[in-house]
């Protein structure tokens, strides 16, 4: 079974891991979204990129789920000292990434290319891919105005409320080489648990469409996110955040849903919008969880 | 006594450590070369202003003179690991100057401006400026063709021959704020024993004419270099690099002269170039000989 996954942050990161552990590699392609990217420092930084390939090589921190395990902050603790900007904070390991990214960049190589070398480097078998190797960038509306995504996410903790969300530059971006080819091969596409309005929301307004049967796995259990802004998200829009929230988000394109056990009340809605379901565990505590979840997601999409 | 000292690398870091050892701090300007300068992985990289920076701040790695005391190099063996350029080493310490320094370039502050306020952040409390603000850049013309500094002195260990250097930028460059008045305003000006081939002569080039004593500390030992390729340059410049030599090298502005008590030989030929000599311990293996030689020079010029 040929699958092609959307994922954003650390929950889409470990489902993605989690289908590595099973799928041969050429049978699994990683859409990855970049609208948070962001220059800091002079760095072109890509944090889910990072998460979904520090992720996949085991390189990833498992107690925050973004940047490096073993970490140091020694280059951080003295950019701090000379009065640097100490919002964003980088680990030395993880500066590497940004730093050798960024020169890349500015010798003329696309990210996707940039993305398949670092891979190598880091024995990442999978294809990984950055959805577009044009700069999108998700722009926060919120009441105290529009903020980058960066911005809202990690200098102001997420606290400003939320009004909308706008993907500057992606009229003009084209999913990257490889992304369109992989959604049109796959048996299946998995939106992994990631946030719907910032993290799949803008890998769909790229690839526009898609063809294949699409199963989504909830970000959101018994009404809150495992991790990020997403429940808050929806409260601020207006809409009560749950698993039904989520398959709502998606129906136009949805084949199959699948929710946490925890959410089992939801399934008589979901399936009256003409979505097949599965409830499952969802919550990713452990590597053999990232791989049990991932067994149930690739059964169910092969039932479809 | 007003001291203005220029300084190159690591011999010079050492005697204007131990000049703000004796020297009230408002006493001492240390302008220090930027010809080294160069970009390498996006950064705006200093080693000379670092190397003097760190040693006065009491940050130097002890070891080697450059770089910083206590280092890690996690950043560096992953972009090794990532493929990226490997002949630069970059401690995670040391790559904080060099992001901090580059973010503020780019900024629009100029290189003194910043320089200043690192001091501050590193407690340094004497004058430290660079010798100008523009981009002058020293290229060592070689048998194998015109060599950016770096390249040669890193990159290629200083082995291809020397046929003769170029200051690329020295025309157009002004002196640092402050550092003509510095000049102006001193009792004697301390060319530090740096080397005087790509760490003095590209300060001269751009301060272009010191109206006050000059005393030089002579970089060679019984015909070697403490450290770095001065003797070698020398050699292949087709002059027997002695103490003597460095005289030579800066006879027209010279009115006294430190040289090792290994050269005593070479007082009467230097004394016969009408400059006034000094033999010292010259040698600086620990902080007790950087204050015993900066209280030497200082007694010296004070006679002069």
């Amino acid at each position: 079974m040929k699958i092609t996954a959307l994922a954003g942050g650390v929950g889409g990161a470990k489902l993605a891991h989690g289908l590595s552990l099973i799928l041969p590699p050429e049978d699994l392609t990683v859409i990855v979204n970049t609208g948070d990217d962001f220059e800091h420092l002079g760095l072109n930084i890509s944090p889910d990129l990072d998460t979904v390939c520090y992720t996949l090589a085991g390189l990833a921190n498992p107690e925050t789920g973004w940047g490096r395990v073993n970490e140091s902050w020694n280059a951080f603790a003295n950019i701090e000292k000379l009065g640097g900007p100490a919002w964003f904070r980088l680990g030395d390991r993880d500066l590497a990434t940004h730093l050798e990214r960024t020169r890349r960049l500015k010798e003329g190589k696309p990210l996707s290319q940039i993305t398949k070398e670092f891979c190598e480097a880091w024995n990442i078998n999978p294809t990984v891919l950055p959805m577009t190797d044009s700069p999108v960038r998700t722009m926060v509306e919120t009441e105290e105005g529009e903020l980058a995504f960066q911005e809202y996410f990690v200098h102001r903790r997420c606290e400003p409320r939320v009004k909308g969300f706008r993907f500057d530059g992606v009229d003009v971006a084209e999913p990257a080489p490889g992304a369109k080819e992989a959604l049109q091969s796959a048996d299946a596409v998995i939106f992994c648990p990631s946030n719907p309005w910032v993290s799949i929301d803008p890998i769909l307004r790229v690839v526009k469409q898609i063809n294949k049967p699409v199963v989504a796995v909830s970000p959101i259990i018994g009404g809150e996110a495992v991790k990020g802004p997403a429940a808050k998200m929806y409260r601020e829009l207006g809409i009560e955040p749950s698993a039904l929230a989520v398959a709502e988000h998606y129906r136009t394109i949805l084949k199959g849903f699948v929710l946490d056990n925890a959410d089992r009340a939801f399934i008589e809605q979901v399936e009256s919008m003409k979505v097949k379901i599965r409830a499952a565990d969802t919550l990713m505590k452990n590597v053999e969880d990232r791989a049990r979840l991932a067994q149930d997601v690739l059964h169910f999409a092969g039932s479809l």
